[in-house]
């Protein structure tokens, strides 16, 4: 029942026309506006509505209204509304309220990433036209809905906007600059370095074999064992994978000698793991000397056990990676220079959009039934049910 | 038996008298050469021996013989005979094999820390003095004899030996640096901060209280539960603890708020860790925002098991540390430059000598006798009989 309730929510991949300049920018076409919203902690599939909201008043001196075009559904956005993430969206003097004046509770806004198109600019703003394609900065704006009204520093232009697909710049600001920090932040790597990641089908896995592919460095990429494995690993080394592994294989009697051969004796330099548990204590001791171990993800729920040894005689360092503190520890100029990087690349056919599916709520929906497919869409993302990244996408009741 | 064994070899602690400049040069007389050896890797109870062999001849060319005053059983020592330590002594072409010509298979000569005089220079070496104090700089130089024919590079000439006890001298080159590069080598501490350590009352343990107190650190210091306890936080407290709390009490509710009382609510910075295991785990829970936790024993040999999102959105940093990397990746004068730190401390009364016993092998004992004792010996430490610091003194056949 929700299984079929979800497929009715996400219609099939298909091709976001690349816009010519700024030809989606009247598209899609918004009758209403609407968000996706919670009103207090819980699981996602329970407390989450859609509710329509007025129209955006012509936008206050400095600030901006923006039209979000497509907002991920990525994993921290389930731990936000669960309440588990460290980053809280503000219920009050911010966005998540605002345009909801209509609500007798406040009521926070879903999403943290999106691709919003600038659709009018108060007086007092600079750099910034009608028309621009924009991501959100600061976090926990609230992207899934139809429009708000924001400040110039909560969105950053997209560079190179033309050269991007939607889908592309829509996913810009946290999976591709946490391939490209886990890659640059830790360890100076050089053309033929070999890097270890785990969970290397992730969005984040996939843009950290694209970078690497395109640096010049090496991957071994572990990947869960399944029945379609030799088209994931084709997949995968289409991308620039120098190897793929199982963790099943990453456990077997010879895998060392195997591994060393790859390397041909080289040590591993930097070890990136999304997983946890004791496939990554396993991952870890395939590590060189002065070795780095970054964690971002901990899929696996289970905690980082790793032997004391090799933090003493291996000097292994292990560190954590958190894209939104990298946001706050670093300059506006910083910040574009990393997107603009990131922008080449995907210009240049080194960094593709992630394999995703476009979720619409449709206009010709009443909030109620809307409601009920965004929840159990939500609830099918979190049982793994998809596998590929989920974009939300209002479309008008013409749809 | 073996405990009685023991305590026959094991003598009540001493004091052993400070020198008056060089007026130990001739003490303890020793009459016959000795060597606690063993030919393969095992249980030090069972693969260790005390063999007699030659006088050393007079050293070669740009080479000194030095004679052993007091040399450390340090837990290391005794993976190392185990084989399970990655420093390896070596067989051939060095010192472990010298001066015991007569026996057929060669032989590895125990212990790597030790206090010993230079009693004879071979043309050429220079910067040292008969009589001068020298500590070994090289790993595994095989301690745990009466004397040996080493290179001016295996060894440091103690500064400021006149003001210092044989033992704070004996026990110079590993604990005491351990302490003070654990305390700054991986994060910059300023008077007033905060640092929580576990096995508190270790060898290290202890310095690095003292180190602490005399830089102005705050220390909150773990130990274990005991029937003694009021006397060993008196104890640790007299040696300038800040606080010193169980691991019991670590895990019990409201400790966080006392803690938070102590540091007046700010961030610890540095965790130091020698135990591993559940209670580290907790300890690093403790940690504040960017904190780092160093790894330098593994007591408990449990290994290091930490929450993944403690490195991620607490941004913490795991590290090993290991005194023997540190002489090898750094210069005489780096070396030289810290002893002189360490001892000026000492010479001051901030680092005092480690709780120990002299541990003796007699002359008149026969080799048979004498390896019967030091295996029992090793056999009591090793099932922590002692909880105090070992130190081995050849004695004369008069003794």
């Amino acid at each position: 029942m929700l299984t079929s309730l979800a497929r009715r929510c996400i219609r099939a991949p298909r091709v976001v026309p690349i816009p010519q300049g700024r030809s989606l920018s009247a598209s899609p076409a918004t009758a209403a506006a609407r968000a996706i919203v919670y009103s207090g902690n819980g699981n996602p599939s329970e407390v989450l509505s859609v509710l329509t909201f007025p129209d955006l008043p012509p936008p206050p001196t400095n600030t901006l209204n923006v039209q979000f075009l497509l907002s991920p559904i990525n994993p921290a956005d389930i731990n936000v509304i669960e309440g588990v993430y460290p980053s809280k969206p503000k219920l009050n003097g911010n966005l998540t309220t605002s345009g909801l004046g209509s609500q007798q509770d406040p009521v926070f806004v879903g999403g943290n990433e999106g691709l919003a198109r600038v659709s009018a600019l108060g007086s007092g703003v600079e750099g910034l036209q009608e028309g621009d394609w924009v991501v959100m900065k600061t976090p926990q704006v609230g992207t899934w809905r139809t429009s708000a009204n924001v400040k110039p520093g909560d969105v950053l232009k997209v560079p190179s906007a033309d050269k991007l697909t939607p889908v592309q710049a829509a996913t810009l600001v946290v999976n591709p600059p946490t391939a490209w920090n886990l890659l640059h932040d830790f360890v100076q790597l050089s053309e033929g370095d070999w890097v270890i990641q785990n969970g290397a089908n992730s969005a984040v896995g996939q843009c950290v074999i694209q970078v690497a592919a395109a640096k010049g460095y090496k991957t071994i990429n572990l990947v869960r064992n399944r029945s379609d494995l030799p088209i994931l690993q084709q997949r995968l080394r289409e991308l620039g994978a120098t190897e793929v592994l199982t963790y099943d294989e990453l456990a077997q009697d010879g895998i060392r000698d195997k591994i060393k051969s790859w390397t041909n004796g080289k040590d591993i330099k930097l070890g990136l793991n999304c997983v946890g548990g004791p496939d990554t204590t396993r991952m870890a001791r395939f590590l060189g000397k002065d070795a780095h171990l970054v964690s971002y993800g901990a899929m696996s729920k289970a905690p980082l056990s790793l032997p004391t040894s090799l933090f003493i005689f291996k000097n292994l360092t292990s560190h954590g990676f958190w894209q939104s503190r990298w946001y706050a520890d670093h300059s506006l100029e910083e910040q574009q220079s990393m997107l603009r990087t990131l922008t080449e690349l995907m210009a240049n056919g080194k960094l593709l959009a992630p394999d995703h599916e476009i979720a619409s709520i449709r206009g010709s929906d009443s909030d109620e039934v809307a409601s009920e497919h965004i929840r159990s869409m939500v609830e099918g993302i979190t049982s793994g049910q998809y596998g590929k990244k989920v974009l939300l996408q209002f479309e008008s009741d013409e749809a």
